[in-house]
């Protein structure tokens, strides 16, 4: 995955996208995740990534829980984020998540941190994900997911 | 940034590198960094990348505390990451720290997180950052900082 | 260790509340909280404590960033917790915020973090805070935030 | 809340302990450690005793892992934290671990984390732990275990 080659796929596709396949969740800014700069330590927008695919799923009707239940994963193999303007504590931040990639055995999903209030993009990044089972070995994805995911659309 | 060039890149770097150029430090696998997977979550390893280029600045001969007691920040502002294999609680893993770029108002510093006994590459990341005042205002990066860091050879 | 003592002080406070007195806050469980047990690890129901105590606050007209841009810290000079049962990846848990002692320079809240669909408890604990200026001298609370968290009526 | 009795109770415990059943660890303070007043985040103390007892049961020949592949666990139930002075970025802080009570089937740790430099106290705290199995039922810890961890003197 080259990031700025995503970055420039990643404007396409937002072109590309109808509005109903982005998925937005928002979440307030805890103390814990912020750093002695006074802002929010630069990982944490990573694990809100998270809690964007999370939601996600949810609502395409899936699960990750579920996913685990029947034997699957699915790890992050790859990730790259930019950051671009800071959030603090106690902020409103918007986690806008799509699926950027579908294929067999991967996916990537496209996120965007925006201030809820202003809708100024503070960080944008990917994660690509591999489909294994619970030893670790590469697996084929539930197809049931991946209709979920819109993967019989050709996307 | 292109992850992938810059993996590429990254290969021809460290035969470029002279080996005392890239420092190493070593952490045990914390349970609160595991995950109910039972491996090591992704964005622990990028914790330990922030614990790498800060021991790389101690053993040059700096430190980011006093560069911070100067006025200076040296936020992330961009960061990639390969997942090759985890780590679990308990393991040894070494961060292994060099500048890839070094110019006057940022840097791209490039990791290996490995197994410390068998040498297994398990991540592999860039972090890129910016140097800024603590306003946010990008500055250039304190001569004195750049000369530590190498950054007087050209590289 | 006397966990159980203060226990029992908790549950005669608990008695002595009227019910509009305590705050709920609802969150989903992350996979980033959860630990190679498969389940929550621990001090991030502390950080729900957290989370738990700024709604408190919210919801009581005050703002813990308010009243630090006033030049007021909070910091948590003790706390304990009992853990009685766990969460996992997808849960949604409910903080149970209260006031538990109101001084002139210090606090403690008391919480309960139960199952929001079942209502079982899975934490209870306390959080204890000194009110300092920035350089961390105790100092008297302002009296505005005192009288919104219901210090005028002498408890 | 009686988090003062439990410190008398400790100290009594201290003196009546020979020194070399003390383990030491020192850590580095992260700057994901770290929160916007600039100091450490509480709840990390609490992880770095979990680090301390990780290094204790190393040192007494055990290993929690191992523990763990038996099919035991060591869930934490029950915490208490003192907060006396803080911790910054960079700061190296030893953690001091010691066994404050033994039973069949759950232990007490205390910790004391200092400034490795100057030995002044920041944190107090302890730990309960009830050994369970992997279904989370209460079990007798193994005999190996608690003839390691000095059980069989009576403490």
């Amino acid at each position: 995955m080259t990031a700025s080659a995503s970055h420039l796929n990643f404007d396409i596709e937002v072109e590309a996208m109808a509005k109903d396949q982005v998925v937005e969740t928002t979440v307030r800014v805890r103390y814990a995740e912020t750093d002695a700069m006074g802002v929010v330590y630069h990982t944490n927008y990573l694990i809100w990534f998270e809690v964007g695919r999370g939601e996600y799923l949810r609502q395409k009707g899936s699960d990750y829980a579920d996913l685990e239940a029947q034997g699957f994963c699915l790890p992050v193999s790859e990730v790259d984020a930019r950051f671009i303007a800071p959030a603090r504590y106690g902020d409103l931040v918007t986690i806008r998540t799509w699926v950027g990639d579908l294929r067999s055995r991967s996916m990537t999903l496209a996120y965007e941190v925006v201030m809820q209030e202003t809708g100024q993009v503070l960080v944008t990044g990917h994660t690509r994900h591999i489909c294994t089972d619970r030893e670790g070995r590469v697996r084929v994805m539930p197809r049931e997911m991946r209709r979920l995911l819109g993967g019989d659309t050709g996307r």
